[in-house]
This record gives structure tokens, C-alpha cells and sequence, in this order.
């Protein structure tokens, strides 16, 4: 968001401009001088008409709060209602109220665009739910709720940006559309041309071979790993599974990183930890009002949890543990816990709740569980790669990592008994010029908002809702 | 990249650690005392061995130069060959050549992967043309050309959030998957789930509805506008569009601003001007090694224009002089200069030329030829809307964008007239709640890269050419 700097820039052109100096509302509210020829724009967020004085608060977007604009009731309009969009132009002064810095002393108000009122879904000072505002995607950004949530969004996503060039990795787009499929991680959306749609018999392809959306960029990252050491990718990622699940979407962001000369699965934890740490610990910084919103009518005990566990590191339990924490536990699963198998949902919850509602790395899985490019740990009988889940209270996998096979032969065999080692040449290529010990992670961005804010529905995360309802835009 | 701060923490670690402390090559170069116990990995540029001296070069991708390690012949080994990757530990000493600061006093030398350099594509000391490099999309980006590329890109993307955070703007994901195909800005990709792609009779969408990948996120981000006043996205778009040429992809990064309350052109033009301008000072400053090379061997002629643009403002023509200049030119083109038609790349050339080869602004465009959300100018004969394009040499159109049209009954005729109300009845809706003038502009990515670069082909501005070449990753 807009620094102090932007408006105090502003506020010194204000003596030579002809006009009166437009301000953000955040600037606004955060000056720390009276200043003489203002302008401010926004929508009317609400009008309360006295005898002597009319209030308005007006909002831009630019923070949760509105400014609240003092007026000669002689200024009121028709068409000045809640929604409709204003310019004030007047005084900025010191509001005699303790909850707010300043006030705008309206001198003229110009009503830019009117709002039919009427047939505008949302309305004044009314608490709309989530599912309410889902309904209408063109408009919720202009509920409070909303507004909070993008404007943090943008700051993770700022966040996650700095952190890792902070830490020297390099950014990578890596592909959207692509023919690799990284190993069955999911139900893959195909691409087609609309010639190819139509031709539906023999089909040929605009690729020369059929093409997907992206599930995942981390094997084109490990390419680029092997050049650049420490890369990062934050990008969308697609899953054709047709779920009305509250944590799953067609659509979603995933941060991935790759790291080479890396030995221990401790290290790319450490990273997934100080990632999650700085992230979050950015964004308490720089949107509190925001977060508080949430913290305050979301998920009311979410703000001292994310405190306490900022302050401690991380958990670390075994696959192998956590099976015997399960297989111990008064509860019974639907699925039986098992050394072996998958962990479920309900399996995630209890083991979080086991360790007492703080996240938990789950590391070293059964190797017959897990794809062909993490690393084999050479134990037994107990066979098990590098690799780790992070799970979160809520929310349950918010991470998953791995080191990946750097070694030629433990992967050709592998590749062999999968039947790829020709879909797969080129990564088999890569262990043969300087291939070193390395790996990588991915964390899912919705539901780490999710988890952050205590957001029950992963649909109120993102900016369009679209793949819930039928107006898709 | 690393800023030094990561490399003075590394530093003071060394006391306390067993273990030397892990420098990255970037790190080492920088180094501004010599230090005893230091450990450098990455892959070996070049091996050089003298009766008394084993010399190597070694890159990690955290720069464009390599560190020279200065070692006894004796620890010289089969496998430390060109390619290799390899751990270096010793003491970190001033050079005593002018070139470089740092140098590395080899105590151990440990060959960490070795490189099969028979069939390895690339070879030491040899500077390989870049139509070469891309038949390896695995392995080009461990050449010096493309290093230097991605880097850079790295820099740009960082600099381009930098930009738009610093003034204020909200980052939007705008969905990548959509139905709306903003009013054919080109040939859609659609999408389609496994089954879909069986069942070719009678189709059932995943969505309920057609969907493709996107071609622009601007009507997406006017929605946002809407409630933030200022916005921004920066992600992939598409064009199902076959073209072999060195300016277009399948699939390209675009980023995209939108500005409510604003009246002028100009106010956008402004904020264009000011994005180009300020990422390039920051790419200029922040990767100087990396942009030289381009500047010495790709287009020798480009660091000195780059330099002149940035000290002045760009120019400004309208579309009617546009025209009139193209018409008085001594020579003749394929088509035929005449108000009302599109400028043709011939013209666009001819443009840029006749105005010192610098960038030029062309503005005003025939309302006929642009799309409805444009806002119309109300002049005439020669009816024309507040568009504007950006041309640069070399590349064409680099940047393009208008004033939207915010006024309801302007929108609803020009939409009814082409048969869209419905489809955009969304967008109407936004005309009744507040609306404000506003406009926006998108600029291509690659295209920016491949101009301030002077890279000719744009498929060697992205990490992976995978839309040219069989080897599709």
C-alpha cells in the first residue's frame, strides 16, 4: 500500500498547484499536519444527515477505514447516498474524535457517479455474510470483508515476492500449458484450439502433443535449480477435480521453491518455516486493521494462536510416529491407520490436535506412496523417501516437500518400473552434468490464507469466486 | 538478488560454526575482508592446469562472473571436468588481478556431481548462438546468455510489484480460466476436462458453461478498480495463434493496471511512462554485468539509446497525424496508409523511425476500429475514442490502453448495437453503483525484455521456448 512518503510528497506540491492536492483516504487519515486545499475521491460507504452538520464517510479502497467528511448540511444532494462515488474537496483537521486522526471539512462535494441504491445487492452498515457477497462477484470487493481480504492478499503476495529475493533465489515463470503431467499429481485440464474442438474425430494437436494446464512447476524448477542454485516460482496451478469441497478449487496459487546443494530435509523445512514466519509476520505489519477484522469477526481465538506460533519453531514428527500416535488413539477413523497407507483428513486433524493446534512437519513417507522423483532413504524394512508435509489446524496440508533423486541409477530403475524412463529422458538427462543433492517445496497460497485468517470456505480467498456459481466472468 | 546483508551475517556465523560458512559465488565476489574458513559450491565454468597451479572457474548462478579458485595441482581429479558441480572449501583472499576482488585458495577441492561432457550440448569457453542453445530447454539455462536473461527477468518481475506497491496499488489475481473472452483481443485456447475430451458428441462443460484461458485481465481488474481505486495484475495470458514469428507466444506475461478516477489520457500515459522508466533504472542498477552482456554482444548499440530514452519524456502523436506522416513518406508501403484502418507493423516501423527511433505514444484511435469498452471522444467527422498505444523500436506495440467507457447510456447503445448485453450485463451493472471515470493499459512482458535487451527473437526471453520445439517440457 501507499507509503508515507507518497503523501508527503503530495502535500509538498500542495503551495504550487493551482488545484487542491488529492490525497488517498489512507493518506489521509495518516497525515500528521492540517493541510488547506484537499481533494479526496471514494464511494460513500454513509450519510447521516443533521440539522446543523451532514457526515459522510467515504472509502477508496486504499485501507478498511473510511474518512469521515464534515459538511454544511446546505451541501446535501439527491443523489449523495451510500455507493455512490464523491470528490470532497476542503480542509484536512484534526478530528475531535479519539478513535480517528483526521477529518475532511468539505468545502464542495461533487457526486462523480450516482448508485441506484435500489438494486445495489449490498447496503449501508449492514454485516453481509460470505455466502451473501459470493453471490454478487462483480461487487463484493466493495464489502468491507472482501476489501480486507485482497488487500491482504496483496501484501502476502508482495511478502512472498521479497522474501525470497531477499534470500537470493531467482524468479521463474514457469510454464502454464505444458505436456508434463509431474507424475498423476491430479485430474489435468486439457488444452485445445477452437479448430481442434470442432475436428473432434482425428484429432491434431496445436502443440504437436496433447497439452495441459500445470499442476505443479516444480520439475521445470529443478531445471533451473541446476543453474541458479536457489529458484522460486508463485504461480497458478489447475485441478480438474470437480469439488464442492471448502478446501479445494479448479484454480489456485502455489509458491514453489527449489534448492541445490541441499543434503537435509531439515534445511528446505527451515525455509518452509522462516517462509510462513516472515509472511505472515509482514502482513500483521502492514495490514493490522485488516487482519483484525478477521481476527475480530472471523475466527475471534485465530489472532493469539498465529502469535504463539510465530514465537516457536515448528513440530517434527515421523510418518512412522505419527501412524503409532493414531494407531493409539481413543478415537475411532473411518480409515484405519495403517503404516502404509494414506493419511486422511481425519487423521491430519487428529495428529494437529495431538500436538496441540500448532503446524506439524510429517517427514520420511512409505516410498510406495510417494512419486518416483523423491529421494529413496535406503532404510528398511520400512522403506520411506525425504519427504515432508507440513499440516496446519483448519486447514490440514498447507505444504509438501521433498529431496528430490539426484542420483542416476536409484532413478533410471525407478523410471524403468514405471514404464516412464522415455516421458522422462530429459529429467534423466539432468543427473548426468553435474547433479547434486537437492530439493524443494510448494505451499498452497489460498489455504494459507485461509489458515492465517481463520477463513472457513477456500472460495472467499480469491478475488472472483467464479467456479461456485453460475455467473462466471 | 542477494544483498550483501545476507553475506556479512554469513561472515559473523563463522566463528561458531564447526563447518566453514557457505558463501554464494555473488557473496564471495563481494566480499570486502578476506576470510579463512570458507565453502564455495557450483558448477565448473573452466578448468585450467599449469605445472604449479590448478586454476578453475566456478558459477553458481548467483552472478554472471564466476569465482576463480586458486588450487595444488595435486588435488586435481578425473572427474573435475567442464560441467561439473563441485564443493570448494579454502581461504577467501584479495585477487591479485585488477578484474576481480575476491579469489578462493583452494584446501579442498570435492566433486560433488560429476558432468558426461561427451554428450553434455555445451562446451567450455564457447559462446553459443542462442538458436543453438534453445534446442536444449533443459539445459540452456546453465549458459552464460541465459543466465544473464533470467536474472534480469527475475529483477524486472521484482521491480515491476516494487513499482505498483510503492504507489498504492492493490495486486489482483485475475482468473486465468474464464468465460468472458474480452470482446475477441485474439484466438482462444479452451479448455476441457478428460471426459470432455471423450465424449466429443454432445459436451457437457466442467464449468457449465465454454471456458478458455485468458487473453487480458483488464475487465476483471475494472471490477476491482471499482472498489480500490488503483490495481494491478501481472500473470500469464493467451493466444491460440500459430505464428512462427519473433514477436508473438502462445502463452505471455502481461501486466495490467486499471485507475479509477481519472479523466486523461495523459494521467495514464503518465503512469506507463513512469512503469517503463523506473524498471529499467532498477534493472540498469541491479544487474549491470547481466545487461552489459546483452549491450556488448546481442545489440551493441542499445546501452546508449536506453540511456537518452530514459532522460526524455516520450513522445506524443495523435492518430490522425500518425496518419498524415505515413502518408508523406517517400516511400510506399504494402498497405496503403488511409484514416480508419489499423496501423500495419510497416507503419508502426516507419513511425518509430521518423521520430528518432524512440518511443512513441500514438493516441486518439477511429472509434470503429477499437473495442466497446473504450470511451468514445464525442468528436467528428472523424469519430474517435481515448485509446492509446505505446510504440518502441524494434518490437512494435509494447504497451496499449485507454479511458473506459463509465458512462451507462454511451456503454448500453454501443453494446446493444453488437448484440453483447447480455453477455455483458456484469459490466453495465458497474455503471449503476458509483461509476467513475477510469481507464488502464496492459503492457507485454516479453516484449519489454526483448527491447530493452535488443533480443530479437522473443521465444529466447522466456525460461522455457517450449512452443517452438518439439521437446516440449
Amino acid at each position: 500500500m501507499l507509503g508515507a512518503r507518497g503523501g508527503w510528497r503530495a502535500l509538498r506540491r500542495c503551495a504550487s498547484l493551482p488545484r487542491a492536492v488529492r490525497l488517498r483516504v489512507r493518506e489521509a487519515l495518516g497525515a500528521r499536519e492540517p493541510a488547506d486545499a484537499v481533494r479526496v475521491q471514494g464511494w460513500v460507504r454513509s450519510v447521516r444527515s443533521q440539522k446543523e452538520v451532514l457526515f459522510l464517510h467515504i472509502n477508496d479502497g486504499s485501507s478498511l477505514e473510511s474518512l469521515q467528511v464534515v459538511a454544511d448540511p446546505s451541501l446535501e444532494k439527491r443523489d449523495l447516498t451510500f455507493g455512490s462515488a464523491v470528490e470532497v474537496q476542503g480542509k484536512l483537521v484534526k478530528s475531535p474524535h479519539r478513535m480517528q486522526n483526521m477529518e475532511l471539512q468539505a468545502e464542495t462535494i461533487r457526486v462523480v457517479g450516482p448508485c441506484d441504491i435500489w438494486s445495489f445487492p449490498l447496503k449501508m452498515k449492514e454485516r453481509h455474510p460470505l455466502e451473501y457477497v459470493r453471490q454478487f462477484p462483480h461487487l463484493r470487493c466493495r464489502n468491507n470483508t472482501l476489501g480486507a481480504l485482497l488487500r491482504i492478499r496483496s501484501e502476502a503476495t508482495a511478502g512472498i515476492h521479497s522474501f525470497f529475493q531477499d534470500n537470493g533465489y531467482v524468479h521463474i515463470h514457469t510454464p502454464i500449458i505444458t505436456s508434463n503431467d509431474c507424475e498423476g499429481a491430479g485430474e489435468l485440464f486439457h488444452i485445445e484450439t477452437p479448430r481442434e474442438a470442432k475436428e473432434s474425430a482425428e484429432k491434431t494437436h496445436f502443440f504437436d502433443v496433447p497439452a495441459f494446464l500445470t499442476v505443479s512447476g516444480q520439475l521445470h524448477l529443478e531445471v533451473m535449480a541446476g543453474a541458479f542454485t536457489h529458484v522460486f516460482t508463485f504461480g497458478p496451478t489447475f485441478r480438474a477435480e470437480n469439488s464442492q469441497s471448502r478446501r479445494h478449487l479448479a484454480e489456485f496459487y502455489m509458491v514453489e521453491a527449489e534448492l541445490s546443494f541441499t543434503e537435509s530435509l531439515q534445511d528446505i523445512m527451515q525455509v518452509m518455516e522462516d517462509l510462513f514466519k516472515t509472511v505472515t509476520s509482514t502482513i500483521l505489519s502492514k495490514c493490522p486493521q485488516d487482519v483484525e477484522l478477521f481476527h475480530k469477526y472471523i475466527a475471534p481465538a485465530q489472532k493469539g494462536r498465529l502469535e504463539q506460533i510465530l514465537k516457536h519453531k515448528f513440530m517434527i514428527i515421523s510418518y512412522s510416529e505419527a501412524v503409532e500416535i493414531l494407531k493409539q488413539a481413543p478415537q475411532t477413523f473411518t480409515f484405519k491407520p495403517e503404516w502404509g497407507c494414506d493419511l486422511q483428513t481425519e487423521h491430519e486433524k487428529y495428529l494437529v490436535k495431538h500436538c496441540g493446534e500448532v503446524p506439524v512437519f510429517v517427514v520420511n513417507y512409505p516410498y510406495d506412496l510417494k512419486p518416483f522423483y523423491m529421494r529413496d532413504n535406503e532404510d528398511g524394512p520400512q522403506h520411506t523417501v525425504a519427504a515432508v508435509d507440513l499440516l496446519v489446524p483448519g486447514v490440514g496440508e498447507l505444504c509438501g516437500g521433498s529431496l528430490r533423486e539426484e542420483r542416476l541409477p536409484f532413478l533410471e530403475s525407478r523410471l524403468q518400473r514405471l514404464g516412464l524412463t522415455d516421458t522422462y529422458q530429459w529429467y534423466l538427462d539432468l543427473r548426468k552434468f553435474g547433479s547434486v543433492p537437492h530439493g524443494g517445496f510448494g505451499m498452497g497460497f489460498e489455504r494459507y490464507l485461509q489458515y492465517i485468517l481463520g477463513v472457513d470456505n477456500i472460495k472467499d480467498v480469491i478475488p472472483f469466486p467464479r467456479f461456485s456459481h453460475s455467473c462466471l466472468l
